[in-house]
């Protein structure tokens, strides 16, 4: 037998395993009673949370082939922080429910913690890792729950009304320009992901890569927007099309976007921008900038300047996007 | 080919599978704003929350011969609420990450929902699933995170002090007895799960089963501890010695226990009873009895009747428990 370079996780024991993370986690803690008792205390000021849970399950939202474990934990942060920015509110705890297939190398489960705390000291330094969960699974999977506060009220899907300007902050599509480099280059004959060499890659494609492994949603803006009065808020977690319409269904308007035209920005939703709109004639918040106008309601939820989009209401990402792409 | 009985969740979208789970939730959410938005918004009056996270897998944690959907369910929310209560706090809200494979029924996913709902209403009246997050799997995972509000100051495992009591709240044994019967009775020649035919179940066993797949912690008690000064809290989910021996490391204290000797009482943990102590002469809450005192930190954490308790501290559930027992 030829010995193992770094033990599993069926090698050590629990208690063992939870001292290993939380060394990688020493430090961070910004909560009243940190990880260690059987649940966390975390200030709420304003005597309101938000609360947003999203899971990363290996297979259907990430292949090991592609992802590092440091892109792992830093993608399923980032995806959960994004959810709690666009609510108008500070990311301030995650709780991260860990499920690892005995082969796990405890140096992998480092390297994934190493990655949610460097989304959250990157992302929204306020935020740190509070709590969790390990249990041993077939199939790894990721699941995290962010908890926020808000400085102000909460912005929902449904606030906003003609005449409002659409907006955006964050990216548009290079997510899903990095999926497709994976999917276009990076498979075998049978489909199966194979690693990625960089070397076979433009610097504008490593950047795309980047996006779809790590994104980087525009957190601080999240606030930002709520403190301009944004009518209504979502993050573009599934596309600009499926989002605006899901924002326009709740509003009970159309929404008509200008200006945004390139297929990845209108149907590739990973780089988790933040989509806003605000009343007419009030400036835009940092980091935003206009794609659009709320109309009153016609006959689509969506249109692309006055005409309807196709495919904006029958995309579903899990049906869609991941059982057609792989 | 044969009619499926039921669609599956491969059948349906994403969106029909939320709002058929939105159907079994309807009218039981008391957030400021529950399922839809990207995130929910709770009240956390006081300002401070507690949020702690559990996770049940197909295979380690469960099997789908032996626990029915509802009790999955159930299962999953109860566990949970445990650990907010052994702060001394009221659960107000769960999140809930399934992760599904492919073949599972919407019937299914509809009755692990009114699981989880009928927890909450039989447990924590106050409580409700008020958001969650769908992904496919190839293993049945059911994370939940659960938050609560702390009526007053919340109790911790390090607050023990010699001269306290050492109480319980709630069964010690069942659970695991149920689990014996289980393992025993109910599994082929190869070991698998097979289903269980109450008929070859006396009344008592029954009861047993139902306390290990239909857990029923006394989550009020944990408020009442809190109020009446408890010292120390936690919930007992690996079994008491193992659980007495954390809180007497945390409190650096030797908790001697007195009057439990049943194997099932001191091993089996999944009753997810509460340990607390309180300090000496103080008339314990309803709900706790005495099972035994803190004494200065001796040799060991734990002792019965003043002697070293057998295996008291090198257990681990990962290890010694699951792997041993299937």
């Amino acid at each position: 037998m030829t010995p193992s370079p770094s033990p599993t996780v069926a090698d050590v024991s629990e208690q063992e395993l939870v001292a290993a993370i939380l060394r990688v986690l020493a430090g961070s803690s910004h909560a009243v009673v940190g990880p260690g008792d059987d649940a966390a205390v975390l200030a709420a000021p304003g005597e309101r949370v938000v609360v947003t849970t999203d899971t990363l399950v290996h297979g259907p939202d990430f292949r090991l082939a592609w992802s590092s474990p440091l892109d792992l934990g830093f993608k399923a942060a980032a995806v959960n922080l994004a959810d709690v920015a666009a609510m108008g509110a500070r990311p301030t705890a995650l709780f991260v429910a860990l499920a690892l297939p005995e082969t796990t190398t405890v140096a992998f489960v480092e390297e994934l913690a190493a990655g949610l705390r460097a989304a959250c000291d990157d992302l929204a330094p306020e935020c740190a890792v509070e709590g969790g969960d390990l249990t041993v699974s077939d199939t790894l999977t990721i699941a995290v729950t962010a908890v926020g506060v808000l400085p102000g009220r909460p912005v929902l899907r449904s606030g906003a009304r003609p005449g409002d300007v659409v907006a955006v902050a964050g990216e548009l599509g290079p997510a899903a320009r990095g999926l497709a480099v994976l999917f276009d280059r990076f498979r075998d004959e049978s489909g199966h992901p194979v690693t990625v060499d960089p070397a076979l890659l433009s610097a504008r494609e490593r950047e795309e890569l980047r996006a779809q492994l790590r994104p980087r949603p525009p957190i601080g803006a999240g606030v930002r927007a709520a403190e301009a009065g944004a009518t209504a808020m979502m993050d573009v977690s599934d596309g600009l099309l499926l989002d605006a319409t899901r924002l326009a269904d709740a509003s009970g308007v159309t929404v008509d976007l200008d200006g945004v035209e390139d297929d990845a920005a209108l149907r590739g939703g990973e780089d988790h921008a933040l989509l806003a709109t605000f009343g007419p004639g009030r400036d835009l918040p940092t980091g935003f900038r206009p794609i659009g106008t709320v109309r009153p309601r016609g006959d689509v939820p969506v249109t692309i300047a006055g005409e309807a989009a196709s495919g904006a209401g029958g995309w579903d990402p899990q049906r869609d996007w991941d059982s057609a792409r792989g």
